[in-house]
């Protein structure tokens, strides 16, 4: 039974998928999504997932969508595998739930609109970022952020003293963001940066980058060389 | 041990975990927090949820927040109480998940937006309905919907063939919906509108609604009367 992941790799949201994977030493196929093409639209996406979005993600007869429910599966599933990803005590996986949950709903809006402003807008779609959207968004994730600094005050993970899924779903947009003035927004939080640091630093993130290289050089020319330039960017 | 909740028990959020309770069969104690007067932005709450929102939640000394990662919580720890709300096969807890996400990430935004206009704006603030706001929020559920209508043609419930959290999740938002004209996306799709009628037909929910409406008695007239306007509606 081989795992296959749907989608075009550079997507943040695809990027927690495969960043759960190298964690997990799990080996997997990648079914490239053609977005400009509209691949996400049709079969066989479609039916994997009926919004049309990526990823889309199969485990023998099991298809699952949404990222954030995928990562669950894998390290529940796999929990023997690669690194521990979840907490054993009940509370602390409480604890982790509701910073799994922030990150959803409160850092990936903002997090991602910027990555969209800054570096994809005109990187991908040649239009100039939205300055007034780059400002509003800013605040919004600064006011997030301060909360982060203050909870890393009290423990070096968000869900407390072990690196979990919560910390990962961070990763690939805050690699992004690493990349554009963004990044003050996390080095003026002392204990945001170092958390920063040590989450872009894990072995499997390294690994999951050097995968996206590989997986953009096989990308036609023009587009390879827009996703180059954002993955150098982060 | 008391478990404690704190928020205004009308807020959909907090309406969350007081239907979670309510099918676990479990006792609390409801901290109201009085949203006019800021007290979600004020000790002892803000140290409870750092984003000055509601639901907070306590159990002993866990302290939680997220209305999500609370009714996982109650779910998990208190699996033998009341109504199951959880699949016991793991791959049908993966999909549950999955629908989970779905609920936060496409549906709550669209439906709370649409409670807001048609109901909260009038009835609390004096505020005129933005009307263009509303044909943009039903455009965007109608399409959450058309997804809704395939699934429940294959299971009785987001997650399969039994009630879970994935289901309940949507309760609060479907029920004030359920009062306006927004009624009628869920009747155009009869497999949504038999899911959404079953949903609400559930004991739990009409203990939950009892315990609103005692709890709406105890407000200042005024404040309480709109809650009523609004508890009626839905």
């Amino acid at each position: 039974m081989v795992i296959k992941v749907h989608g075009p790799v550079q997507s943040p949201a695809v990027l927690k998928v495969i960043a759960c994977l190298k964690e997990k030493e799990l080996d997997f196929e990648l079914v490239h999504v053609n977005l400009p093409a509209g691949d996400h639209k049709k079969e066989p996406l479609i039916s994997l997932n009926p919004f049309g979005q990526v990823p889309a993600f199969e485990d023998g007869d099991l298809k699952l969508f949404e990222s954030r429910a995928i990562t669950q599966y894998i390290a529940h599933t796999y929990a023997d595998k690669g690194n521990e990803l979840l907490p054993n005590d009940p509370k602390e996986m409480a604890i982790m739930y509701v910073w799994m949950e922030v990150e959803s709903t409160k850092f990936d809006t903002p997090g991602f609109n910027l990555s969209f402003e800054i570096a994809l807008k005109p990187l991908f779609f040649g239009v100039a970022t939205d300055e007034a959207a780059v400002t509003e968004n800013e605040e919004k994730l600064g006011k997030v952020l301060d909360v982060y600094e203050s909870r890393l005050k009290e423990s070096k993970y968000l869900g407390g003293e072990s690196f979990t899924l919560a910390d990962l779903h961070h990763i690939p947009v805050a690699n992004y963001l690493m990349g554009t003035k963004v990044k003050s927004l996390f080095d003026c939080r002392p204990h945001v940066s170092d958390w920063c640091a040590d989450i872009l630093a894990r072995p499997a993130w390294s690994k999951a980058l050097d995968y996206l290289s590989a997986e953009t050089e096989k990308l036609p020319h023009e587009y390879g060389l827009c996703i180059s330039r954002l993955i150098n960017m982060g």
